[in-house]
């Protein structure tokens, strides 16, 4: 299969796309690279079934060039940080709605219609059942990060009922593992990196969270694109367990060896719009065969571990 | 109270402004007369409490200076015809979801936190559960209409959520009634009025609907408004009983009286999206004491006897 691959040079994006190389597929991968990264595709670059093309997901004619003769559309770029929608109110809406929009249509100019896309289980807001199914009670949004992205679910389901697309979209929880450049563990380790005798915390650490590690995520992906063919698949990406950030933070601290004295904010919420308890029912995916193997300690310390050894990452980001 | 009225010569929005005028309230109109009707405003502008703004949704200085002074805007202003989505894919992105998120970000610049905005039913998709309640599991979109409108509540949550905005949000089934301007009712009538020997039905004319009259409506929204104070107020509006588009047909050729040579369609979908059964569960807005005193029969007759005495809608429209 030929694949087109949105946001190739990110996180999730790079490692999809070498699995994707890795079982004998072709690659275009298409980044603009604001957040992605040059040394990610290193790997992909070696393969000559990779092809990059740099270009934004908001320009239409390189979209449409980018994806000539491609099969499956993968559409991972996007604004992916929950957190500073508020402070940037149409960021959102543009690199995810109207970016999801303009690679729909690349796509019914180019006859691909089969797309894949990432979402994430902020489509849920704050759900009243824990663990939150694909199918839970019509959510409420709150942030503009989840808006945007169940918008983008949204226009993909119209584009299945009306163009005949096929879709597989991915709701996730926190990913973690090698090439993570932002979240939690980023911020900690970046301010304990610069004063290891303290740290400030968003909310009252309590925020209970499931994460996910980036290749349990990219088998879970490979799976459910190969078993599920129905017009829309909706699949919950995430593990079965969950943690307190102040576990977290006792796991970063100890592996640090430091003891900072901590800062806690108020209040149950990181942020507007953050979800105190994230844990998605993930018996949908689980019944295609696949199971996570990296607990969540697992997985945080070895994103430590990764950014220990990349610490130029931390300069590249906010 | 000062509104700001979005879409004021519109079909519903012409009468909410009455409403709200004899109510004593002061309106801002706003419209762009692209669908709206300068005539549908004769009785509004006969008040000092009425004033007209044309301008459109998506002028964002426009919709900032016209909302100064207003403390609740009702955001009705939209492309409100579900059926043409997939002819023009892009006009229910353009003139629902960033004409919504205009109108929010103008409010946050006038310092306004309260919004009421027209969804629809159309955000169920094809639902599973009738009536419909408003928790229905979370849909998939099946139009882009209604992925639109889902859209534009996300974004209305998220400023809730982020800004401490207040909403209420009304999920319409079709409004019958006086100033209706397009629906089956209208296309039926000007197809018998050209020849009143034939008639063509988009789909077998099995679809069943339920249709609210445009009144019935607007009570059921100043009833909302009054009662219900929470952050986000999601109210579905209907009425409690559907007809078969065939028995709409029969009401229309009985009243015309004429005996066309009816041409049904195949499917049990007039169009890519269409829902084959729209009835909504409307127990929250009667739980305020509302309910609807115009059936649907009734209402069709309302509309056919509207439409016969104002012919020239017929040719203001497609």
């Amino acid at each position: 299969m030929r694949y087109f691959v949105t946001g190739c040079a990110g996180f999730i994006g790079s490692h999809l796309t070498e699995r994707l190389l890795s079982a004998g597929h072709a690659v275009v991968g298409y980044d603009n690279f604001a957040t992605g990264q040059e040394c990610f595709l290193e790997a992909a670059t070696r393969s000559n079934n990779f092809r990059l093309v740099r270009g934004d997901v908001l320009d239409p004619a390189s979209l449409r060039s980018g994806m000539q003769g491609s099969e499956f559309v993968i559409h991972l770029a996007a604004n992916a940080d929950v957190r500073f929608g508020t402070e940037h109110p149409r960021r959102d809406l543009e690199q995810n709605t109207l970016a999801t929009h303009a690679v729909l249509e690349a796509m019914r100019e180019n006859q691909i219609r089969k797309i894949a896309f990432a979402s994430s289980g902020s489509v849920y807001g704050d759900p009243a059942v824990f663990p939150t199914p694909e199918e839970a009670p019509f959510p409420v949004q709150t942030s503009l990060y989840g808006a945007s992205k169940a918008a983008g679910e949204g226009l993909i389901g119209a584009y299945c009922a009306g163009f005949g697309f096929q879709a597989h979209i991915f709701r996730f929880v926190s990913i973690l593992g090698e090439r993570y450049t932002h979240g939690h563990i980023f911020d900690f380790y970046k301010q304990l990196t610069r004063d290891p005798r303290r740290l400030r915390v968003q909310g009252d650490g309590r925020q209970r969270k499931s994460y996910l590690y980036v290749h349990d995520c990219i088998e879970a992906m490979m799976t459910a694109l190969e078993k599920a063919q129905q017009a829309v698949n909706i699949f919950n990406l995430g593990g079965q367990d969950y943690c307190e950030v102040r576990q977290s933070i006792g796991w970063i601290c100890e592996n640090l060896r430091v003891t900072p004295a901590i800062e806690y904010g108020t209040g149950d919420r990181g942020w507007a719009g953050d979800s105190p308890f994230v844990l998605l029912d993930t018996a949908k995916i689980r019944a295609t065969g696949w199971s996570p193997r990296v607990a969540i300690r697992d997985g945080v310390l070895k994103t430590l571990e990764y950014l220990k050894a990349n610490q130029h990452l931390l300069e590249s980001r906010r």
